[in-house]
């Protein structure tokens, strides 16, 4: 259920609707829109009497919402979010560029590739310090000796720190130094992960699954945001399929039915997506023209002695020539880079 | 095995070659490159012994192909292929748009789709008078009496005729009216189809199968070229995957690893790709993006009284909208459209 | 539209319910069953009116069969299809063997063949003698060498031959020397092939397309049963998915709901769908537990001497042992092997 | 690198070797067989020198393994792992149920079942306290308060629990009172997850992922193996591919490949792998034709009423009639129920 406040109800009214709604044993969810407030509702098993709202003071009507997912679809919030950071936002008309090693490495490297970053306007720099490995013997990241660097090299520079939460233990942490904080693609549907991160004040970049439809996607989404935590990015990064001509088959093809969809923004990483830097700035265009908000990508200032993923990460001079073009062609479909 | 030739070779020791090559019981297939030419061999079920073309006169080297594609590969011809038609050319540098209705329909409705599409600088014209359908009970196409439409729009406007073959036995007339034969996806491995085209005098235009690896969809084109018809079009049409978000899944991740395997144009196509017209356009920049030669689009004057797949077509003012776009777009990528 | 008529209607009844089905353009499909008959109509794009049938003498009712698929359905025919040839049945409660080596080869070899299944009680031989190949350099089959070979070998042995028919041109000669016409997967939505083939008064086995889906496989088969062959046999071979552990992936799953809803036999091939011999026993027992009521096999006494596909081509002592416990355990499952 | 040691190696001398493997820096796995114990070793980041362990006393070989899977090899351990439990053991030769409800319901419900289990011979109650749903309004099951139903449910009969652990926070409430800990297809690759239950003293069957190929399967094994906890059950449950004939495709083909690469037991999982229960019995018969070592099954006294995944839950008669079939067909293939 939808309750849509009349565009001239009062602040009161809107927290009586709230209210009530908390009375019926749901959890209300204010969404604040240009022209008026919406009011969700979420933890109804059966169904709920419309008329109970409908007659409440400033109430415009009360909508049933039908689909499985409802905080994350355009029922209940036609307009596009926004996630605001310190370091800007990110949604409609925006283009926005996270960039970096796949896995934290030493101080100066990190150093290095935050300030070169910077240096081309680029304010989110991504580097894992936990790493989910197929293989147990596989460097399995830094750990909290790696969440450390990305902190210091966030207060000496003061680019945003994009990285990778992989359990509970470690989300208190992770929420305290990090501007986004990554769930993978493997994580997708741990549900308790997803729970744990909607109780965090940051906001969540959402990997899809390897085989996630559409759906599921958004109804992982949809436990974060049932949570409390609004700020959600969307990140295609290729699915699986029968196709062996890259790492993962990079599902372009979501972004128009997502955002026909669903809210939040959407961000593609065409690193994972592709598995090959020479792929890369290709994919790069193509996500820009299908409708990302932005991208992710692998950039390292020596990929070919990476601690992982050299095979699929830029390097610096790769990473401005795709910069070029990308600042030539956001523009031209209203996008600022 | 790829015998390239000095840069000086005369015609008489490239013939000399082609014939040495013939008395081996293989079929030679002259390259000729910007600088100089390479003669290369199919037909060899076991080794070929290097040192037989090596020491004849004008020979810079002969080369083992290992790869199964041969015709098709880069290494036997690095350079992007040119498809020339009367009505243009199709290949890199260039953006080509092939639009039109799913299906033949009445004389007058194909007039005005051809008259609209030559107004807008659209030089082909698509339109299925034999179609696939996947119940024999559903509308089969209208045939010969299809064909002889085409034929009269094509001599009344001169706009270039894609229709595809379903069978050998209709190739003869196909070849005589067309000015690209289309095969099918579900055809794509419907080799004596393949083999029968691959003697046409007419470029192909080769959809990839709805489950076909890259390497099958070149080995496919292979049939074609290894028949003596070099003017293959690659187009991509969407393949099968778990998702359900919209018809088929537009894998345009394709087209990077296809360019530098390969060296024949390709194609998208963005209706049968997402099967909703609303998602072409995003589809259509996404493929100009990722490095696409050019698109194939569902268009029709009523798209809601289409005699079939109207849901994926386009009305003239949602394709002049898309087109202003690319004509923006394309030159920014070193494309003409 | 299905007539079904009473139990006691006459031939002469039947006849005019037949006349007036064709009065209305549409083509009948009598379908005589163990208590009554019913008349099955195809060719209706619009709805028929179900009381022109109602009123006629004979008559029981007329059901509205909404199902893309009516020939294939359990709708229109609730028991099992029953292919009667001159080498006995397949059906329900039996369990039958087709067996033989991918390609056709020496007449000997062919000879060795056959009176090895035939002294096993196996009464049909599999060989290609057209191949369908992802190469066009690879070998192609005997072609019509071959197929004198196998009629030979019928001649001489009284064996069952299945063999592929890849194009319409070889149509006549395979239903001339065949007893069983088999459509390749990649063939499957082939549909001039299909139509074809649903001229021919021989049995066709049906292979399922790579990334067919049920209702595909369902509609492939009502084109051949809409042209009037109604002796069509399914047949399971793998289908396309992420998975490397094998050539295909063997979809046995498809069984149970294919058996739900169509009246067709199925088999399994297991050779295909496994692309690995030692992998075939395990997958032909669990076919049988499944619910198939055949196995498509590829035996040879030689394989690793195999012109094609010997990897996953058993011996005679392989393929002697699985008979032996597939002898003990159809009985149990209620079918005769 | 894998340490063979003779067969008349004396318990010290083993115990020398692995010492040698921990003064490495690496974790020996000893792993005693029949005749002759081996020592495994992982942590291995880099090349081993072979010499250092073939030269010490006791030692017939050392052998490098070079499969990403060591500790789930066949190489490391060629004979199939038997599982002990106090109700008996799971492994080769043997054929055993897990049955029950999908999640936990009241404690009548579940003595009810547990007790017509029992009189059957089925040794182990399946039921979820922890359910992973795809949406956050969704039965969530009953949680710790599910988990003292079991609890009370095995202390009054004695049948053996499994059942899934979500998050490593109820870890160690579950390794207490459970006998198998499930691991959901969904958390397959989990690593802090898996990581956890290496740690702990229970067997953990671990579903398939949705997409998982058999590698990645194997390796999420090695993570459990690789913390200590050498007791794992492998399970399929069905994965995602393009068709639409049931919730999943059961893949029944992964069986023989998994065998011969793997030494763990394999379960089946129809009731997920089908969705329908109509499709169970045909699916299980087909599991054990296939060469699985158990079934893992969802029944409940009234499916039609129960808390979750009612439509592929067979009631106790359909159990009972599929029990029958499997007593006669099992001891056929060597194994006992």
């Amino acid at each position: 259920m939808l309750v849509v406040m009349k565009r001239e109800a009062t602040a009161e009214q809107i927290a009586h609707v709230i209210a009530a709604v908390a009375a019926q044993g749901l959890t209300p969810h204010p969404l604040p829109g240009a022209t008026r407030t919406a009011i969700g509702m979420t933890g109804n098993t059966q169904a709920v009497e419309q008329s109970l709202f409908e007659l409440l003071p400033g109430v415009a009507e009360a909508i049933r919402v039908t689909k499985p997912y409802k905080l994350t679809g355009r029922e209940m919030q036609p307009h596009d979010t926004v996630v605001t950071m310190k370091q800007g936002i990110v949604g409609p008309k925006t283009f926005t560029l996270i960039a970096g090693p796949c896995s934290v490495e030493s101080e100066a490297t990190m150093h290095e590739t935050a300030e070169h970053l910077l240096s081309r306007g680029i304010r989110f720099l991504r580097a894992g310090a936990f790493k989910p490995r197929t293989s147990p013997y596989a460097f399995q990241g830094m750990g909290l000796k790696g969440l450390k660097i990305l902190a210091n090299v966030k207060k000496a520079t003061g680019i945003g720190i994009v990285t990778e939460l992989m359990d509970v233990e470690h989300a208190e942490a992770l929420e305290e130094m990090t501007d986004i904080i990554q769930i993978g693609a493997r994580n997708m549907q741990n549900f308790s992960l997803l729970k744990r991160v909607g109780k965090c004040r940051k906001p969540v970049l959402l990997k899809r699954g390897l085989s996630a439809t559409l759906e599921e996607w958004l109804m992982a989404a949809e436990y974060i945001m049932a949570g409390g935590n609004y700020d959600v990015i969307l990140c295609e990064r290729g699915v699986r399929t029968f196709s062996d001509h890259s790492r993962n088959t990079l599902d372009l093809s979501v972004i128009p039915p997502a955002k026909a969809l669903c809210h939040l923004p959407i961000f593609v990483d065409p690193s994972h997506g592709t598995g090959k830097r020479a792929y890369v700035p290709a994919m790069s265009l193509a996500a820009l023209g299908a409708g990302a908000d932005g991208l992710m990508i692998e950039a390292h200032p020596d990929p070919d002695h990476a601690a992982s993923d050299g095979a699929q990460t830029m390097d610096f001079t790769a990473l401005d020539k795709l910069l070029e073009t990308l600042r030539i062609m956001a523009p031209l479909l209203g996008r600022t880079l």
